[in-house]
């Protein structure tokens, strides 16, 4: 059973910073940082891993004590031209090898937009829903579970057509829960008036929380991963770069934890702030503020 | 009965400009080029009717053959301070007003986002409802139905807390048919792919349909309102100025169409793109423009 009110120690010690939040640090200038900060563990992104290799990754956040909560990212399934869909799913067969070399359990997936000129929102979905069940049992062999993320219904077009937790449920439960789960990020869903039902239904005793093929037992959550960005406004222009700090603006964080806790999630929680406002600072500052706000707004 | 086929004049005969499409013409040269074009309606909005006189406004229409399809806009329900609160209700008071000097039965409603400091979005919820009740008696005593529009999730920190169609139809169905209605605007709802139930949810058979104490026959359909936008990327910064053209986006206009009029909506069909690119054309050019994708994209 999950605790309903953990120590506010026990949730710091789930704390996981993603590395986009401080871009402007390198992977050793990460790794050191959150170390000092006593984190456990980091969020990382494919395209810096692939800078710095993917091995030489593992070992220098091993080295520093550190875990990899979820590896950003697969996904981008909505091509309908067979040699795009082929090459995306290339892609995140290496992805799920990449997750498996660093050692995280977690490939987050965002799942791509609407085909160019297309406006078939229903075909794009099921597309989605191919690539998943062609692609769960290479990730189950990896150790790697896939973890589906719906996305601001502003990136339906051109981002992510699973626009809600509701559509990545009744995705996700199309296959084993051991085999792919959900993301719940609080700045993607946090508008959502059913998200209390969608959540109870993503705990364990929920439809499709089976065991897979392999008698593992079902995990306890269909909740994958789960990050933590405050809603903030105005948005920027291309609304990518418009997170807000902890704390900052319209999301109840302390709401949605508590929430996703109940579905017996007991993950990291991690940070994924895209702003250039933290960017252009110093990442001790800006790491401490985060766990400072952390503590305020979450625990 | 609804015919669901149907011809392309009687659809065109529906097609109704909202003034801010084309926020370059002065009312006299939206009631010129408006009648010009052939069209037998206008949408408008408050503040140049305000500075034109609502009479005059109203006399300057029926001269030029046209109604009025809607006033944009009531609503800003949110506050909690009392004072605000009762100035936000005498406001839509006044709004009620204007709209039945003008003619038309439907006045919209941006129901407003959260106040500032507040993440309580279901408390701002129920301060719509409320809202909705104290305002509907009074818009019916002078012919006016409350259009309750649900707005693009991206606007519900400050601007719309009712954020999809099930929301708004959960808060209009607490009312007669005849006193509150909902507004289906593309540009809202598009991503939505629990649309089609609600639009069926919304047709006239549906629950909450009934007749109002005045014992007036229940309107055909929930649906109060039908407007027109399509959804284009990358969106500008504020993302409000970033509506598409009709068929230069995502949204599948002619499915939203035969479903909305599947409701038994017959009403007007308005075009509402708030986009500088058309504010700098000649407007003569920008509604042949329009009518022309109205034809190949709706009919």
């Amino acid at each position: 059973m999950t605790d309903p009110n953990p120590s506010r120690a026990r949730l710091l010690s789930r704390l996981s910073l993603n590395q986009e939040t401080l871009r402007q640090w390198s992977l050793p200038e990460l790794a050191d940082g959150c170390a000092r900060a006593g984190l456990r563990a980091v969020g990382l992104w494919r395209a810096p891993v692939h800078a710095y290799g993917a091995s030489a990754a593992a070992r220098l956040l091993r080295d520093a004590g550190l875990t990899v909560s979820t590896l950003c990212r697969g996904g981008f399934f909505t091509a309908e031209d067979p040699a795009e869909r082929a090459a995306a799913l290339a892609d995140n067969r290496a992805a799920i090898e990449e997750a498996a070399t660093l050692g995280t359990d977690t490939l987050v997936l965002v799942s791509g937009g609407l085909p160019p000129g297309s406006r078939d929102l229903p075909g794009a979905r099921e597309r989605v829903a191919d690539a998943l069940a062609a692609l769960a049992p290479y990730a189950a062999a990896h150790g790697v579970r896939l973890a589906l993320e719906p996305l601001h219904p502003m990136y339906a077009a051109d981002r992510c057509v699973v626009s809600t937790l509701a559509q990545a449920l009744d995705l996700a439960e199309r296959l084993p829960a051991a085999q792919v789960g959900v993301v719940v990020d609080t700045y993607h869903l946090w508008w959502d008036d059913t998200l209390a039902a969608q959540l109870a239904r993503a705990s364990g005793g929920a439809a499709g929380a089976v065991a897979d093929q392999e008698r593992r037992p079902a995990p306890p959550s269909r909740v994958a991963a789960f990050q933590l960005a405050d809603w903030i406004t105005p948005l920027p222009e291309g609304v990518l770069l418009g997170r807000g700090q902890l704390g900052d603006g319209s999301v109840d964080l302390r709401w949605f934890r508590e929430r996703v806790d109940a579905t017996g999630y007991e993950g990291p929680i991690e940070v994924e702030i895209f702003n250039p406002s933290l960017w252009s600072r110093n990442g001790t500052e800006v790491l401490t503020e985060i766990i400072t706000r952390f503590t305020h707004h979450v625990t």
